[in-house]
């Protein structure tokens, strides 16, 4: 039995409001040995009224020692269980150029490539071209139609583009074309299975127009695609929650993966002040509010420690205005760490507080790695903070008599 | 492979005993934010030197966020995974008035109503009645006989009453006959298997028999019946553990559900005290005892914080008479935390010590919800307990060489 199914049979309704305020990349690390983390550096009195008034402890991303994409990092908080809800490359990259994937799409990565005239591949990222190239590019290939499939291509930035194929009975067990070094030519795709082997047949028809249409258009005259991916069956937080759930996102990936999971994917602006006015102005017609804030992620991964600790310093200046609405249940967490002595996510536990009036207070008392570790969640799996959440929002009923 | 599984491989006999003394909805929440829980604020000197001797920690009943009932919070004390073994709520009925439920048997609860002179109901709780009109009427219902089935009808209380049906080939794929709301006959039973099929045609029976005893007795004048339930097929605990066991508990319900696993259960009088000198007595005949303590679970559910307290004081000082014994292993917990500020069982950890001569003492002196927080039991989930038991009493060998 998984807590999705214990979730579905025990969940009530009730007048209660949920916020998850979700500090991209949240977690950190000590630049020197003794140290302090960016949270610990930071100035939070916000958070640390939240940490003493509530709950707290650090959240697992998927498994000890796991270091998890956005994709699953989000999963997981929504409680998704990020092994068994696989959301492949293509439609993450779909998701994060706010592609609106659907039921019937494979998605997959494109990349722009140099090829000699034997068709060989010389240049895999061809020369990194501009990315107003790769627009006009792809314009090119949008011309390209394939047999009883839609095809859409969008330009990412420099080579990287996607390609979406739309249609019924399309697998994505499809080997990827990109032969991962020079002096050979793209892969032909094949399909695994009669499914995939539809796509496959799009793909190498795609492909064999690419390389028609780009041919005059050295260094960027073929191109290669990995990591296809159908668009995943998930239930929506409506149909296993029973939540009206709203996204207030800025990044296009964190609307894309509020989407995958049936979020209303609301317009919130481009400042955390905007997404606060938006909170307010939506407080009565949702009662789950996931609100994503970047970044602490993206000064992580630059490795500009004092930076994150800045962005840290903001989003707490802003914290008061969620207070202020008085949710049932506030949550900040992260989907990961992002230290910045690592300028990448990591696998590190992640500090998270939930302030209810139903929580057994800790003794903790500021919001950080070391205060968190001595809270009352403990160390959990992310894929329990939403039963967490609902708990304490009184929306689950009594298992068993 | 499942804890149960792992247990029968490495379990050893030896001479040792173990105490699993379970004090009902134990955990709490403070009143007011910064206050203390129940267990906090109890003077509780017995315990408090149990920690202190022993090692504690926080056991999650389920998983985290999940409030369960009496049946899967025990169930889980016993370390049989409360959500592989599920206990409908017919049987756990039948185990709260005592009857001695058993493996060819469905049970289910009944409750009387008032149907009207075309046999629609017009009241599900027929008013109410008097506990000793329900004795009266079940009185009438005992006399009903249905064809290759024995039908046992026993009173619980007001307008409720329990059904066992006792036959070969009974299913409970039945539906509730109950149809929640007035203005409505009674539902056909009807099994979703030909095993249920067979308890339908015996549920019909006894409804149709039931209008025809009761005719003249308005206001309780028919019967609806909810929640058939088989006994489930449970292990008993001398077959997974390999343990004696005995149940020295006051309330049938728990009586029952120590029965369930294949508990002796001792008439143990009434009292803690009772309680006692039962367990002094028993002690060289037994190796596994479980004490069931309910006042802290009642005083919480009743919202009365300091009867609660004074419940919980009232344990304190009983606990010197098990420790007399030189248990090998002495567990005191809770199959859930009842607040009484939310008058109900909740989801939130539950304190546990465990004292033993080969457990690792960790820097706990007192026994309540905070100190155990940081005990070196960790948070653990209950279905854990009966190997960590099993392995403190020396009766677990090395898993693998």
């Amino acid at each position: 039995m998984n807590i999705h199914h214990l979730i579905r049979e025990l969940r009530e309704e009730n007048d209660s409001k949920i916020v998850l305020l979700v500090a991209d990349g949240l977690g950190g690390l000590p630049l020197e040995p003794g140290g302090k983390t960016e949270l610990e550096t930071a100035r939070t009195p916000n958070l640390d009224a939240c940490a003493r008034e509530g709950v707290c402890g650090l959240s697992i991303p998927v498994l000890p020692g796991i270091t998890p994409g956005s994709g699953p990092g989000h999963l997981g908080l929504f409680s998704y269980d990020p092994l068994e809800y696989r959301i492949g490359r293509g439609i993450l990259e779909a998701l994060g150029i706010n592609f609106s994937v659907g039921a019937r799409d494979v998605a997959v990565r494109g990349n722009f490539c140099t090829v000699n005239e034997a068709g060989l591949i010389t240049d895999r990222r061809a020369g990194r071209p501009a990315t107003e190239r790769c627009v006009a590019m792809c314009r090119k290939l949008q011309q390209i139609k394939v047999p009883g499939v839609e095809v859409f291509v969008e330009p990412v930035r420099e080579h990287r583009f996607v390609v979406v194929f739309r249609g019924d009975n399309l697998g994505d067990a499809v080997n990827d074309t990109d032969p991962q070094q020079t002096g050979h030519k793209p892969l032909e795709a094949r399909g695994a299975d009669s499914h995939s082997e539809n796509t496959a047949r799009a793909v190498n028809h795609f492909a064999s127009e690419a390389a028609r249409v780009l041919k005059g258009d050295v260094p960027t005259n073929m191109v290669t695609l990995r990591g296809f991916a159908r668009y995943p069956k998930i239930d929506t937080m409506q149909e296993v929650y029973g939540l009206k759930p709203a996204a207030l996102a800025v990044y296009p990936m964190y609307k894309g993966l509020a989407r995958l999971v049936g979020m209303d994917v609301i317009d919130a602006g481009s400042t955390l002040n905007d997404q606060m006015d938006t909170l307010r102005k939506l407080w009565t017609q949702y009662n789950f509010f996931f609100m994503h804030y970047k970044y602490t992620d993206s000064t992580g991964e630059d490795g500009n420690f004092p930076a994150k600790v800045e962005m840290i310093e903001r989003l707490d200046a802003e914290v008061p205005k969620i207070v202020a609405l008085k949710p049932d249940v506030l949550i900040v967490t992260g989907d990961h760490s992002t230290p910045s002595k690592m300028r990448s996510h990591s696998w590190h536990p992640v500090p998270t507080l939930l302030r209810s009036p139903t929580c057994r207070p800790d003794a903790v008392t500021e919001f950080n790695e070391s205060a968190c570790l001595r809270g009352g969640l403990g160390q959990f799996q992310a894929m329990y903070l939403m039963s967490l959440a609902m708990a304490h929002a009184g929306r689950l009923g009594k298992y068993g008599a």
